[in-house]
C-alpha cells in the first residue's frame, strides 16, 4: 500500500500542504539547480522564496572539486546566496570523516584536486600525492618505489591528474590492510552542459578498487554520512525534512536509508520511466514519494502559500 | 564422477601416461615458466624436452607489453629458445582480431603501450593515442575536445601513460555506440618478483568500461580467442593438447571453455586450495584435470619416457 502512494507529481493542492510539512530542504545541486554552468530556470527564484518563508535549505554534493567557500561562491553567483556552512559537499564531509570518525593519526596519499586538498589541510590533516606524477623508471621501480610509512590512508576524490603512477602508489599503500581506503563518491560521469559529459570519481575508484582487491569507503550519497553531517553541525527534524535529487541512485537512495522523504527533479540524470521500473521491480528504496519536472514547478505553490 | 577425477596430482605413472597422449602444450608464462625476470627453475629443462621428444609448444599470454619479436627475445634470455610465431599474445591476437575478426574499416583510439602499437601498425591498423597526454585546458574543453572521425574503435591495454585525459578521451569516442570497444585483458595485477606488483590492464578497462557504462569485449584468457589464434595459425588435435597455467579465473577456465585439458601449476597466482574450493562449490570450469606443484615436476617422467 505504501508503495502505491510514492512516485506522485507534486502540484497544485498537494504541493501546499507538502511544503507546509517542512522545515528543512536538502538539495542536491548539478542536474537539480544547475547543469553545469546554467541555474535551471526559475530554481534560484524557488530557493530563496523557501528562505523567505523561513525554511532551512543544505546543500548536499558528491562533486569533490570545491570547497565549501567555492560552492558558497558559485551558489551565489548563479542566483542562490548561500553561507559556506550551509553547503555539505564531499571534499569537506571527507576532511570530516578522517578528523572526526576514523581519528586518523597519520598521513593520506590523496588522489584528488586542489579543493580537497584544501579541505585536508583546513581540517589538519597532512597529506600527499596531490598534482601532476609523472612516469619514471621501469615496472621494477614502480613495485618498489619509496612509501611514506605515516601514510595510513588513501582517499580518492575527482583528480584530472589521475595516472597509472597514481594508481600504482594508491596500491601499494593499499596492499597494507591497515590503511583505510575512502572514495569521496562513486559518480561514474560528471553532466555538463549540452549533455555532455566526462568521466567522473567513479572511474577511479574503481580503477584504484580493482588493483588493490579491496572496495572503498564511500562518503557521497548513497552513503548517509553527508546527511549525518548536516544533522551533527545543525540538527534537524527528520519528519519535517525532504531531500531534492535528480538520481534515484544516489539523492533518493540517501533518502531512503535516512527515513526522510524525497522528491525527484527531472531536470537532471533520472528519468520518470526509470522511477516507475524500481516501482514495478520492488526497489522501494529507489523510488521517491515525489517528482516535479523542474524545482521551479513548487513555486506558485509557496508564493501562494505566502499570501 | 567427472568432478571426482579432476584436480589429480600429477606424479611418476600417472605422469608418463600422460605426456604419451600429448601432442601439444600450450603455456602461459608469467607464473608458469618465470616470475617476473627470473625462469621457474627446471621450467626451461622441462620445455626443451618437451620440445625434444617432438611435443610442439606454443605460449599464450595475456600480457600486452611485448610484441611476439620481444617475447621471443624474453623467452630465449631465459632458456627457451622460441620462434616469434610460437608466441601468441595479446597485443599480436588484438591485431588480428581487428584486422580478421572484426576486419576494422577506421582507426583505433588505443590506450596501451609500445608494442600493442607495433602490433597494430605491423597488421596495418592506423591508431592514435599512444604515449603521453597531459592535462590541457578545463573541464569544458574535455567534453569539447576534437575527436577524429575515422576512429572506430578503443583499444585499451597496459598503458604506464594511463591518465585521465585518455579515459576521457576514450569515453567521448565511445559514446557512439557504433564505436568497437576492445581490451586486451583483464588481469587485476601483474605479477613481478618477490611476490611484488603493480596494477594490471584490467583497472585501465574497468575505469574505461565505468565511464563508458559498456562492457569491452576482451581478447585475453579466459576468452577462448588466443586459443583459436593457435587453431587457425598452426592447426592441433583438441583431444591430444593441453592449457597449463598458473590461473584458475583465466588459464584454466579458457582451457575448460575450449575442451582441452588442463594443468594449474602451482608457482603463481591460484593456489590448491583455491581449486578445491571451486570443485566443492560445484564451478568445475575453473578445476583443473591435473596440478603440479611446478611444471619442473614433469621433467624425470619425460626423460624416462624418452629412453
Amino acid at each position: 500500500m505504501m508503495a502505491a502512494s510514492k512516485c506522485c507529481r507534486l502540484s497544485g493542492e498537494l504541493s501546499r500542504r507538502f511544503l507546509a510539512s517542512v522545515d528543512t530542504v536538502l538539495f542536491d545541486c548539478d542536474g537539480v539547480l544547475w547543469r553545469g554552468d546554467e541555474a535551471v530556470p526559475g530554481a534560484p527564484e524557488l530557493v530563496n522564496a523557501l528562505k523567505r518563508s523561513g525554511k532551512r535549505v543544505f546543500y548536499l554534493t558528491n562533486n569533490s572539486t570545491k570547497t565549501r567557500a567555492m560552492y558558497s561562491d558559485k551558489l551565489g553567483r548563479l542566483g542562490f546566496p548561500a553561507e559556506p556552512g550551509e553547503v555539505f559537499g564531499t571534499a569537506y564531509c571527507t576532511a570530516l570523516y578522517l578528523r572526526d570518525t576514523a581519528r586518523l593519526q597519520g598521513k593520506v596519499y590523496l588522489i584528488g584536486g586542489g579543493a580537497l586538498s584544501q579541505e585536508l589541510g583546513a581540517a589538519g590533516i597532512p597529506h600527499l600525492g596531490h598534482g601532476p606524477d609523472g612516469v619514471t623508471g621501469g615496472m621494477k621501480d614502480w613495485a618498489t618505489l619509496p612509501r611514506d610509512p605515516e601514510v595510513k590512508a588513501v582517499v580518492v576524490g575527482f583528480d584530472e591528474h589521475f595516472s597509472y603512477m597514481k594508481l600504482n602508489r594508491a596500491l601499494q599503500y593499499l596492499q597494507d590492510p591497515e590503511c583505510l581506503f575512502i572514495a569521496t563518491n562513486t559518480d561514474t560521469r560528471l553532466p555538463l552542459e549540452g549533455g555532455r559529459a566526462i568521466p567522473g570519481t567513479g572511474c577511479l575508484v574503481r580503477a584504484v578498487e580493482t588493483a588493490a582487491h579491496r572496495k572503498a569507503q564511500v562518503i557521497g550519497k548513497p552513503s548517509k554520512f553527508l546527511y549525518d553531517c548536516v544533522v551533527n553541525e545543525c540538527g534537524l527534524d527528520p519528519s519535517r525534512t525532504v531531500m531534492v535529487g535528480d538520481r534515484l541512485d544516489t539523492d533518493i537512495q540517501m533518502g531512503s536509508t535516512c527515513g526522510i522523504r524525497t522528491l525527484l527533479t527531472l531536470t537532471g540524470f533520472s528519468s520518470l520511466e526509470d522511477a516507475k521500473a524500481h516501482q514495478d521491480s520492488g526497489s522501494l528504496d529507489l523510488v521517491p514519494d515525489f517528482y516535479v519536472d523542474s524545482v521551479a514547478d513548487l513555486l506558485p505553490a509557496l508564493t501562494e502559500n505566502a499570501h
